[in-house]
Formats: structure tokens, C-alpha cells, sequence
């Protein structure tokens, strides 16, 4: 492999229900895309299939994968996945036997925050904080240009800072994690709850979800840029609680630049007005302090496939 | 300077009361150390005389300045000091101005953290965070084997983590901060507020003190030793605050060490044992993940001179 | 009916599995009691067939009925109830249709309270707040002799006071009720939670189970009597919440006498003592104040059928 | 004296600045008013003074006298003020010593509550919850029209239900009451703070009251009027506060009317509309419960002459 041609990257997103993967330039731009649905096993041949038939022809620089959970610090090995039951398994070395190339995985909160990072809403700053907000809530941190891993490659799981002591359940086991109040999951619990204690304001959601149990986060976004009270509300809830979290990061992290992702953020304004709001209400030390810029990411949930494509990249220009 | 010899470095540690300063090696042992009382005005002249003293005829590599307060990006500016009249003092070149070697300011915590990473606690992992218990709550955090500094030299202000939503003021004008809950200042706040609500076990306190306003926190961590049950307490209570503060800081931070320093330490198990409970109750997904190594700081208040003459050193190094 | 002679009375206590009844003096001995299972359909006719069989062919004063939910201000209808499918329910009347006795329904805690309030643990005063901490937590309150029933008939709901803002859901709808953290249910999740969490101390309670999902309440009492260190720390938490919860309470309420009973509190000290600790440490301006004295209720499960009883016997003499 | 002659009243309201005393008819109207200022000490001589003047010539029933802190059971002594230094102070024996009525002492919200109830918010029901926001936060309850006073006179407070664990210091000795967070003293408090953090939308209050310290509760209820958006967001704060912890009460006391009264009620709606949007969303089991009408009073600052003023009355009667 030569130093002197830069090569594409193939960035892999592996979520519940569907691998999506890109063929990634070396400046961010994803060429084509593929996506395959999740299969029940064999995720590594999957994952590899879907490599061949994007790269084809041309040879690659890399293969980054991310995907949720716990990546040990080999950047291999997925320790522990949430929606899949992996235990210890060795991903990356599983690919990389059926490919010619070399593999990376990543946490897939962190391979969005790179993907930001590097040519995205973090591009002007080496400290960036990256959240997430779909169904639940994740984030990445690049700290002077360089991803913060931790010392077992499990940081930056935001979503379970707790930020009520004695607070709603989570699915890791804690109580009150930040994750409970404001993820998509948290959004559409709040709407159903309000219908389901009767609360007029409701009936919108309701109509057009069909049921009670029918509403999803998507409905309340759109609903809320629309106008209706109650999804703004939930919303704008979900805000407030992003925004003193972060608030509560920001004493740890200092980064300079905070940019906000994930599904929910297609609210735009809506979640950020909020989010922003409360951040400088809560900021400790606000007035002897530089202020991060916040705002929203650039790129959706593309962000994952270009950060991951560029650590694939990366890596073998490093190794090489 | 020639990279063929290594040489000693200068730490300096500025207390609101008193300059510290100390010649340490290149593995860190202290050779000599003085102190004098820190000067209303011409603080830099006063760490001049101090470095001048110590080093005498011999070459050292660097000099190192920790002070509390947020240390800018430059390492030389302090832009903000809690206990100190500064906003944006050029600290670091004033000193340097006076003497004919390198010098580096960074956050006195932040220095210890250092002293602690590469020559005591944190001596056998790259990811440490450390948390320093005294008058107030202060951290460090080193990942990979670099400082985190942040975005504007103001990280690792874990102190300032909000425990309690709309919980007690702090002197940083929010509310709830994990300082609040788990300090000296809060230890001593507590069992004074006990002796004031007429608790008769705070009789061996208040005795020992001649009077309630008279306490301190290290009348509390000696009577604890001693088996007092209201001493015990309240550094209990502190301690289980600690520990879910920084159960809560493992899900951002992934840190494979955790080290516990600061006056309050040297209480030892009495506060390392409810940290560690609470630690364990608290973490976040604890079945399915690598658990950091808590443990007490080796170096007690000498971890700021130690780390503050290592970046010194290292600074010259680097720059060399 | 003749004032000249004294009646005893019926009471009767609808529980979800079981109606248990007892035939009452007018000093609150219970001189029969039969129990039958809570029919799915036809409780009014369940319970006059136990009063029936009760009384034989002895004359009553009147009948009291005890069950859980909001009884209505008419002390006959039941507005709702958590485990029976009711609403709006005329109790009262149709047991009374079936007898030739005035017949009177409370709620399960408020009956219990009174129970206690005449013959048992608040004999001797003449205001009490009855706490009752078994699966859920209810309570009772008596004010200058009378049963405080509110405007509606559904106060001393005292399980849904708030602790926590955004706590732990609650099954009736809201954040952080006091019944999350200090029930027998509560007990139950938190000991199963730690257990799940693979702490070693939880093994005690699940070899006594059989299994983490077989844990009961009872079990955890038990196992905390025989000195099973985490059945105390759960029974302790618990504890702490409910003196707490009181201590605000009494700002409130100003009780002279709080007794606790229910099937929790077979646990006795080991359930009252943190209950008192946290109870006099948060007390509100506890210096200046005169403080309830705290105790443990006299009658265990009985005090609801005394209390129910007597209400019925009380009712006709007023009404007579 | 004969039943046969309705005779006036005359209430009372010892404040920290001024005693205000009025001559009020059976069905609630002050007839004359006196204000004189509070002394230093003989504040017994200084309320004969104002009684005499007021009732000149004309017979009165009797005298109620409202003072804030605690009352005792006798009706007749002050155990505890917070503004006066008193302690088992035999106020109403020394009042009545003097003159040749009798004379009844009543907690002042206790007073304000009750004048409250009988001609004004609460004039249609016998169950309410009065509510005064004022410098701090009071109330009284009534049930089944009686006062309810508790075991020790000092029922009611219910400034003092703690709201938030580990919440903010109350002046009571506790963390988290209510009053820290609701008050008129929490709204400068709040306004005060975000002037200080350099809130720009902090100019108009600023500017009214010439610096940040001199900032006052009506300041901001007046701004508030006039639309200026941070009163109107403190204001807003304030009022869910009280609207969540009323709910939470509500489950405790099932009141059917709810008045709330007090110098920070001038706001009217803005103040209301929060309260009520935050005690409906927070009600338990809102959908199976009836609702308390909830109000504001009707009174001001008067409702505790006309409920001293009646207390008196009455008491003479029921005494006669």
C-alpha cells in the first residue's frame, strides 16, 4: 500500500434493524451506499458482503465499523451491544478475515462524533462534545483532535450521566440517567402519558397516530414544527434537560464546540432554542469562563458512516 | 540545553495563603522544598524568589506553577482564580520574565492529577481520573497518557458536576453542585449544622473545637479516626456522595484508575469505603463493563509540586 | 334500637385475594373473625353472607367496611379502587340492601388508623398520623378525635406524596411518590435489583428464594431479623425515605402521635429506627417545635377490621 | 353577655414592622381599621392600645389576635416566633389581662385561612386549602369547617414540605422546603441571580430598582404586568413550584377548594395559571379523582383581621 495515493474509506453503521454502509471519500463525501437489513447471525459476513459489493473494483484504505455498545479498547472486540447479543465478540477480526483489508470498529455515538469532527460541525475546533438524541441518548468526544476512548473504550455514554438522584429507571440498571428525560424514547413516553392521563392538548398526536401506543418521535417533531402545543412542550422539556446536562458536562469537558445530533435533533430550533437556553442558565461559573458554541450537527445519520469510513482510513495511514 | 542530561524540575504550588515550592527529580522525589505566605500583590516576584532559592547554582529543566482557577490554553495566562484578585494575569510569563528558564501554569488540580498519574496512583494505567477532596472538590483527568485540558484549559471543574437539581447554592452560582455535598467546606457545614440543631452526638466535636463556628474539617477526620459516630457520618455521607458523583463521571469518562486525594483523604477508608460502595452501586451498566480501580492518592498535598515540576520538565523537553 | 345497651359492631376488611371480617366489642376485642375469598363478581353478597355468619343470631350496632380506594364523602359509595374493578360502586348500599344494619365504608388505611386511634398505638392522644407500609403505603389521619377525610373522602394518600421531582414512575401516573421508595414493594424491586446486579451480599435472599424473581417482601423482613446484611440495607433505605417523608409530613400535619403499622413493619426497629433518625433530622425547625412521638402500631393486619368495626357501631349511635 | 345580640369582632395581625387591627362585623366586614407600628417590646400594651381605640364605646364579642410561628394548643400562647423574640410567650393572657374580652390567638395564615373560609374563597365549601405567598410561604386548612390545627397548634406550615432533596437551605434549618423555591423572597432571590450573571433580560428590573440588591418581590410582580419577560419567567417558576407541591399536598389533604392568597398573589394569573397547570399535570390518579377548585383569595392582606376578628367572635359564643 503506497503513501502517495489517497485512498477511499468504506464506513459500516450497524444498527438493530439495518447495516447501512458508505463508500467514503477522504475529504467526507460518501460516494455510494448500501443498506442490508440486520440478520439474526452472521452479522461479520454481512457486513462483509455489503464492503465487497460497494468497494468493487477499487481498492480501499480501510473499513470502519460502528456500532452500539461497549468497544474494547482494541477497537475490535464489541464487549457488551444492547440490542444484540453480543458478548466479547470479536467483529472487526471477524471482517477483517473475509476482507483484504483492515478494519476499525467504534462505538457508533463516537464514529458520528469523528464523522462531526472531522469535517462537519466540529470541523473549526480540536475539542468538540457530539450528543445524540435519537431513541436514546449518546455522545463522542474529541478532545485536542483526538477521539476520547477511556481506558476501556466506554466513554462518553452520556445518556447515563445521572441527572435526577433517585429518578426514573433505566435500562442499564441506574435510576434518574439523563437518557430517561430526554432521548426519543423519553419524548414519546411524555406524550403518551399526557394522553393517557386524558390531557386534551393530546388529541392531535392521537389523531394522527391512530392510538395512544401508536405515537413515535418522528410524529412529535413534525407535529411540533407544525405548531401543536403539547409536542413543542415535550420538546421543549427534552430540551431543558439536554441542555442543563450538558451544562453539567461542560465543568468536566470544557470542549469549545458542542454540536447536537441524532434523529430528534430534526427538530432543529426547536430542541436547540431550549437546549441552549438552559446550558447558559446552568453553566457553573458562567461569567469567568469561555462559553462553547453550540449547535447542530451537520450531517444526520450519515454522520456515523463518514466518521466511521474516515477511523477506517485513518488507522491504516497511521499503520502503514 | 543539551537533551543528553536530564535535569531536575521546579513544581510551585499557589495557595490562597501560602507558596509552596519544591526541586523534584526526574521520577519525582522531592529533593528540598520551601515555602513562603502568598503576597497580597507581586505573586510572579514571590515565585521568582522562591524557583531562585531552590534551584541555586543548579540547572534545572522547567519550572511548573498550579493555581487554582481556569489556566488558559496558552498554559501561561490564568484567566480566572477563585481565591485570588486575577482575571487574565500573564502568571506564567511574568515569572518567566524573572528567571532565564521555562514556565508552565496549569490548574492546580490538574498539576496534582499529573504528580499522581506518573509517579504515584496512576502510575500503572494511562486513563486515570483523579479527585481531589480539600476545602473544595477539584479533579484531574488524564487519557492515554495526556492531560485533558479541554477546549479552553478549563476541564476536569468535577466539583462543579450538578448532583442535585435545584439543590444547594454554590459559590459558582448554580445549584447542587457535587462540591456542595461532598467537600470539606461541606463536611464541616454538616456537622456544624448538627451541633447548631442541638444533636447531642455532636458534643465530642463541638468539645474538641471550644465551640460549633470553631470546627474544622480535620477536628472531623481525626475524631472519625478516633470512632466518633456523628464524625463517621458526615464523612460517610460526603463519601457516598463522592462515590455516586463519580459512578456517574465513569459513563463520560471510562477511567481505568480512579485516585482520591486531598486533606479529606486522609481520612483513608473512613471516606474511600462509602465511595467505593456507592461507586459499585451506582455505575451505570456495571454487569457488562470493565470497573476503574478506585484507590487514595499516594503523595497527599504534595501531588501539586511533584506533577506542577514534571510538566515543567517535560514542557523543556518537548519544546527542546 | 336501644342507646341503653351496647352493641358490638362488624367489620370487615375487602383485601384483593381475601374479605376477612370480624365480630368487634365495643372496647375493639375481636371476638370472631372469618375469612373468604374476594369473589370475582358479587362482593356486596360475599361480604353479607360473612356478616351473616358473624353475627348468628346476636344483634350488631352496625356493619364497617374497609376497602382499598377513594370512598366517596356519602361513606357508602367507592369511587375507585386500584385492584377491584369499580367505579362509583354503591358498596354501602348493597351490602345494606342484603342486612338490616347500617352499614359503612372507609377506606382500608383510614379504617386501620382509626383502629389503632382507639384501642391501639393512639390511644392516648387525640391527633395521629397512622403510616401503613406494606405492598404500598397508605395512611390514616385523626385531628381532635375525627377522621380527617378530606373534601372528597380521598386524603392521607400519604403513599403519593412526592420525595422525588422526576423520580421514579409511580403506578398512579406520577414521578417519585414516597410508595417507590419505601414500600414493601419497593423493598422487593430493590433487593431483586441488587441481586440482578450480581452483588455477592444478595445471595443470602436468593438461595431463601429459590430464584431473584421468588424474593418477597416477608423474606426480606425475615432474613434483616435473622441479621442478613443487605435485607438491613434495604429495610434501612426504606426506612430513611419514610422519616423523611414524615418529617415533611408533620410540617404539615403537626401529628402528636405517629404510629406505623402494616405488614412491613413486622420488621420493628429494624424498620422504626431509621425511621426516627431521619425523622428528627428532618424535622423542620425541629428546636422550636414540639415533636411527635413516634411508635410502632399495636394491631398488624387486624387494626383494619377494629377500626372498620367500629366506625359501623359508631355510626348507628350517632345516627340512633 | 347575651346570645341574643350579635356583637363585632376585633382582629389582629401582629406583623415584624407594624400590628394592623381592625373592628369587623359577624358577617366579615371591617368596619375601622388602626395601624400602629410594632414595638420593640410590650407588644401586649401596644395591641389593648389599638383594641381599645378601635371598639371606643361599643361592646365586641371578642378578640382574635394572628401572629406568624407557632400557637400553641391553648390558643392563647406563642411558642415561637421568627421575627419576635419570643418563646412560650403568654400573649393572649397578657392581651386579655389588659383588657376585658376575651382574647384568642390564632397562627396568622391559620387566621388568614379562616377569614378566607368563611366570607371569601372558601365561602363555598367546608374543606380548603389556603395558600399565602408572601415573603415566605403559609397556610391553613380547613376541614369540614373546623380550623385544622394539628396536635400542637403548629399544623399547616406547609412552606416547609421539602420539595427537593438535598434542595437549597431553608432558613427552618432543612434543605429543599418549598418556601426556598416559591416564595416572594425565591422570586427577588431568582430575579437577583440572573441580574448578577449578567442576564441582559435582567435590564428592566435593574433599571426600576436602581441596583441588583435593591430588586423587591413587587418590583417584579409589577414588571410582570407590564409584560417584561424575566418577572414573568420567575413569576412562571414560582408557580409551578407551588402548583407541583400543592399537588403533592392534595393527595395528603383532598381538599375541594384550594384559595391562594398573599402579597405575591397581586399577580393574579401569572401567577395562578402556572400554579394550576402544574397541579393538574402533577395530581395522582388524576383520572379517577375529583379535582379541587382551585383560586385565588379573595381578601389580600386583610383576610387575617377578618379571620382573627371572627375566631375571636366565635370562641366567645361557643364559650358563652
Amino acid at each position: 500500500m503506497s503513501a502517495s495515493r489517497v485512498l477511499h474509506g468504506i464506513g459500516v453503521d450497524i444498527g438493530g434493524t439495518k447495516i447501512a454502509a458508505g463508500l467514503v471519500t477522504e475529504d467526507g463525501r460518501i460516494l455510494r451506499q448500501e443498506t442490508d437489513p440486520t440478520p439474526a447471525s452472521g452479522i461479520a459476513a454481512a457486513v462483509a458482503s455489503l464492503v465487497t459489493r460497494l468497494r468493487g473494483a477499487e481498492p480501499v484504505g480501510g473499513v470502519g465499523i460502528g456500532a452500539a455498545g461497549f468497544v474494547d479498547g482494541d477497537r475490535s472486540t464489541v464487549n457488551f451491544a444492547p440490542n444484540i447479543a453480543w458478548r466479547d465478540e470479536p467483529l472487526g477480526a471477524d471482517v477483517a478475515a473475509l476482507l483484504d483489508v483492515p478494519v476499525v470498529v467504534e462505538n457508533d455515538a463516537n464514529a458520528a462524533a469523528w464523522g462531526e469532527y472531522r469535517f462537519g460541525a466540529g470541523e473549526d475546533s480540536d475539542d468538540m462534545l457530539f450528543v445524540t438524541v435519537g431513541t436514546g441518548i449518546g455522545g463522542g468526544i474529541v478532545h485536542h483532535g483526538n477521539l476520547f476512548r477511556g481506558g476501556f473504550g466506554a466513554a462518553a455514554e452520556i445518556g447515563h450521566l445521572r441527572v435526577v438522584p433517585g429518578g426514573r429507571l433505566c435500562g442499564c440498571g441506574q435510576l434518574g440517567c439523563l437518557e430517561q428525560y430526554a432521548s426519543g424514547r423519553a419524548l414519546v413516553r411524555d406524550a403518551r402519558e399526557r394522553a393517557e392521563a386524558g390531557d386534551p392538548a393530546a388529541k392531535p398526536l392521537v389523531d394522527l397516530a391512530g392510538s395512544v401506543e401508536a405515537i413515535t418521535g418522528p410524529m412529535v417533531t413534525d407535529l411540533a414544527q407544525q405548531g401543536d402545543p403539547l409536542s413543542r412542550d415535550v420538546l421543549h422539556d427534552a430540551g431543558r434537560w439536554l441542555g442543563e446536562g450538558i451544562a453539567s458536562l461542560a465543568s468536566v469537558l470544557d470542549p469549545a464546540v458542542i454540536a447536537v445530533g441524532g434523529g430528534v435533533a430534526a427538530a432543529g430550533d426547536l430542541l436547540l432554542d431550549p437546549i441552549r437556553a438552559a446550558f447558559e442558565e446552568h453553566l457553573s461559573a458562567r461569567a469567568y469562563r469561555r462559553v462553547a458554541d453550540l449547535r447542530l450537527a451537520a450531517f444526520g445519520n450519515e454522520a456515523g458512516i463518514i466518521g466511521a469510513a474516515d477511523l477506517g482510513r485513518i488507522e491504516t495511514v497511521e499503520g502503514s
